[in-house]
């Protein structure tokens, strides 16, 4: 990882200790994919960072220097690009300061590894509490998301349903059954009301009698922008959803910025063989954009 | 602020770059009172943080360690001591590490200012989301803290009741009538399911019937330290309460590990003289802890 830190204008070696991101989760932050020195998703990242912005009344840096220096860090490559920005330094109390200057980070990463055709999915135990005031954002309070992603290791087998997901009878399959299980690639979560909202670092898409549907982001959940992308692109409706929804589902995939479209091969004991609709989704995102072409990863 | 760094057992200049506190708010934190060069709550306040890192799975430092150094920092001082603890160093995304190693920071603050006599307190709009998993701990996600503090400045006039507390009302109050209205000292949060919980950065004790009550902490909410005595000091029983539970109370008292008990005057136009039984509670934890010694302020 090479990573630059800014406060306001100007660069610094540090994050500041007194940092209000450190504190309080103080900030939001954007994760992007790369090509070629460049980020095509740009403006829809920065109008969803200056969307969250407002919101918490966080001061941003100012967007033409961000870019240029995001530039400057990709020099021509690849990869994952990561914005944090942050209230800036504070006093001890939640009162944010009067004048709150932007600390800022850019952190260029490898491009991620690519995956397997279809991903295999749990359901997660861990629920996300309803917070309208939060949703939506890419905000840098990711406790929930934390203990998801804990909840299973790359080695886990796939459990079978909400029903059964705990991990008290996990710990005790017997070995040759988790060997013989396929490894978990990701879990979908449910808001504490039993609305399936997302997987812990993607959002959600389903196809139900041929048309697609995702989970609304006004109570929890963030709104991706490769969500958006595909939104636009399928005319695709959102709602609440619930486990029925998904476990009946003709085709069932997962999106975010930095993998593109991920098709869903099994979620617990289900299992869908590929669609040509996904399929055909995946060549018009490459088309659009070309890091997410089969022959960029 | 004085503050010193340490990731594991080493103190080092700065917290790096790639913190998951920064990153995702995944850590805890202690905001403690020290007198005389101690922190006499210390094994309380060390209890919730492992009672956190426990539910979070979260590394701690040794507990030894952490107490000299924060004696080292406090050098015979008072004040106000913080110790933030993160997951640590850790790759993009949410997985947590397989071996985490601990950054923590403590930090030194001046004591508060003594409170006015009576506190002047708000209803906030900014609602607790119900997170079973998070409730109680004293965790780094508290963007909805900031979001509640940021309601009103400490110029703000009181509010009427939850019902017209809307900021844009607030804002076409003409000044006379701002003028003639006392500034706002803390505002009480209610959960997104409408029980009252606890103020921005104190925990909250109502006397009903002779009888001590206080909001239970098991989904949202912070087990504080101060509310953890102060419950063995009077036997309060914790339950849901509501609005009216709180308006229509005997008396009123706010408190956290730093302040002590204070005593509250008024909540919107509802107003409370000062009651000898919370005098008395004052008296009796100041015995316990010097620190709350009017003289000590």
């Amino acid at each position: 990882m090479s990573v630059r830190v800014f406060v306001g204008t100007h660069a610094v070696d540090a994050v500041p200790p007194d940092d209000r991101g450190l504190a309080y989760g103080d900030g939001l932050f954007e994760t992007m994919r790369a090509h070629r020195g460049g980020v095509s998703w740009w403006p829809a990242h920065w109008a969803r960072l200056a969307a969250g912005a407002a919101r918490l009344k966080l001061p941003l840096p100012d967007e033409a220097l961000a870019r240029a220096e995001a530039e400057a860090l990709l020099g021509g490559r690849g990869g994952v690009l990561k914005l944090l920005v942050t209230r800036g330094s504070g006093g001890r109390g939640y009162a944010p300061p009067d004048a709150a200057v932007p600390t800022w980070l850019l952190s260029h990463h490898p491009a991620p590894a690519r995956p397997r055709d279809g991903l295999v999915l749990r359901w997660c135990d861990t629920r996300l509490a309803v917070q309208p005031l939060l949703a939506g954002l890419k905000h840098c309070n990711r406790l929930e998301q934390v203990l998801a992603r804990a909840e299973w290791t790359a080695s886990a087998p796939v459990v079978d349903g909400p029903g059964t997901a705990t991990p008290d009878t996990r710990t005790l399959h017997p070995d040759a059954e988790v060997a013989s299980s396929p490894t978990v690639d990701e879990g979908l979560m449910r808001s504490t009301e039993g609305d399936v909202v997302c997987a812990t670092a993607a959002n959600l898409f389903i196809l139900r009698h041929g048309r697609w549907l995702t989970p609304a982001v006004d109570r929890c959940g963030i709104a991706g922008v490769c969500r958006g992308w595909i939104m636009g692109a399928t005319g695709a409706t959102q709602g609440r959803l619930d486990v029925a929804d998904v476990e009946t589902a003709e085709a069932v995939f997962l999106c975010n910025a930095v993998r593109g479209i991920l098709p869903v091969a099994r979620l617990g004991e289900r299992t869908w063989v590929a669609h040509p609709l996904v399929a055909a989704l995946q060549v018009r995102l490459a088309a659009d954009h070309p890091a997410f072409a089969p022959e960029s990863s």
